[in-house]
């Protein structure tokens, strides 16, 4: 089929697509678009089950047009209840990466105590709204005062460190979570997530969904032995990635959509106009310059 | 009411209770009784529910007769099957511990591989004869090449690793898990853990049951950091503690009572008899002398 592609994604991980190293994915070869997720409308269809004029989000890439196979595609797309934007961010990898990682492992219960780190980020910023949704207490970290300010006004949490202002983060996590923590929805991994698995409680619950604390693996890093720790708090330390979760996306998808248009939840975008400005938006993440999901329009 | 002890069980964690110092219990104090499990028969009863004649196994202590309320009772006892010391052998902490962690945390399926520590011990023996049970794959880690072949004779493991004489455990690993492992049933911890984790295959299960390879945790021990092997193996690591689990004691011996009674599961235990015989069989253990789980007997 053609897919016409209204907004194109843009996202972490496409940095490292770029060089010529593979790492889970293959690099990104010379001379082709970069590997992307996109929203697009069928203009033509001779794939089976795909209507022209239907809207779609998948791997479509960093260009105008795609010549897309039923593969390519993730999730069939309701235009209808928000704006087609939204479905990069709140009902992307993102939202729905909070969305099936914390309920699907964090088992949420009403009064649970959640510390989510990276609590500003693209994932962080929805995991404190489905905390509060879920009735828990959510405390997030990150590194500025103005995220943490963001992510108290905005994304549900009900305290926020600035482990960039703290010598002790472990201190830090005590001070803000005195009765320990139940849930740790971790994107960092490295001494923060170190201080984070000592502030469980009895069958706490640690997701591990990145390790971006340590650049580099290889020679793997030591850090304090966990299997104690693991034992005596009877903790459930679980991997997520996203991918392995595409049939749960439709359901995960329309729940997030009902809870945004409740304003149960609320999704921030930075959306930049036309193709060219894809790379920039790409060196705008890294700066960590942006504010809301990065997204590129097709359609000004 | 007053209980007539028949069998006393032998722990380990009973060589810690008489140090001065507590850690998960109190120290046992001078002058009284070793705490320890047994199995004893109801000689007078003011406990509402509990008759004369009936059998029941919990916290009698290292002595001959004991006045026990309902609280220090772990199960009631079947004496119609098996002989009434495998309440304390295969229908005790040990039997229960790995039928109620590799079932419940281990969620095994044909066709599972399986790696097991300290897999001739009281509660791998079991371990390995579960996962046969179940239709998996398992291969075992012990510390003598007796104990190996024992574990292979009578314990259901496919393979066993001497790791005393093993240069590079993961190498060791690899050799006997060529593709790799869904279950890692762990008491050690470790540097045996740390190569078990990397031999994990996508959505494997570590289950956590103790931590002796490490015999000072203060400071805590540093090792290779496992976030990383968490996220991309999608590992579900999880701790296990036996007395969570004690509403599911009567299930799990009704369901180990059957295999025994069908031969499907053997169950080796090595009687001393007398109560002086007791401290010494506790030596015995630490040892490493016993062949079985060692059990007192005050019938003879």
């Amino acid at each position: 089929m053609l897919v016409r592609n209204h907004y194109l994604s843009v996202d972490p991980a496409q940095r490292g697509w770029a060089n010529d190293e593979g790492n889970y994915s293959a690099p990104v070869a010379l001379n082709t678009p970069m590997r992307a997720l996109a929203v697009g409308e069928v203009i033509e269809s001779r794939a089976p089950g795909f209507q022209e004029g239907e809207f779609i989000y998948g791997w479509f890439g960093w260009q105008s047009y795609c010549a897309a196979t039923p593969d390519a595609v993730l999730r069939r797309v309701d235009p209808s209840t928000l704006p087609l934007s939204a479905n990069l961010s709140l009902l992307g990898i993102n939202g729905l990466t909070a969305y099936l990682a914390f309920n699907g492992l964090g088992n949420p219960r009403p009064g649970d105590h959640v510390l989510v780190s990276t609590a500003a980020g693209s994932v962080g910023s929805f995991v404190g709204q489905l905390a509060q949704i879920a009735g828990c207490r959510p405390v997030g970290l990150t590194g500025s005062r103005e995220k943490a300010e963001i992510a108290r006004a905005r994304y549900g949490y009900e305290e926020m460190i600035d482990y960039r202002q703290e010598p002790d983060v472990a201190l830090a996590i005590k001070r803000a979570c005195p009765q320990g923590n139940d849930i740790f929805f971790d994107n960092t991994g490295g001494i923060i997530a170190d201080a984070a698995i000592r502030s469980m409680r009895l069958n706490g619950r640690v997701i591990q969904c990145g390790t971006a604390a340590n650049a580099s693996w290889s020679p793997t890093p030591t850090g304090p032995r966990q299997e104690r720790e693991i034992l005596t708090r009877r903790l459930r330390w679980s991997g997520f990635i996203i991918f392995d979760h595409i049939a749960e996306f439709p359901a995960a998808a329309a729940d997030l959509t009902q809870l945004a248009a409740r304003k149960e939840i609320v999704f921030d975008e930075e959306i930049l106009i036309g193709l060219d400005q894809a790379p920039l938006a790409l060196a705008r993440l890294y700066q960590g310059a942006n504010r809301g999901k990065l997204i590129v329009s097709l359609l000004g």
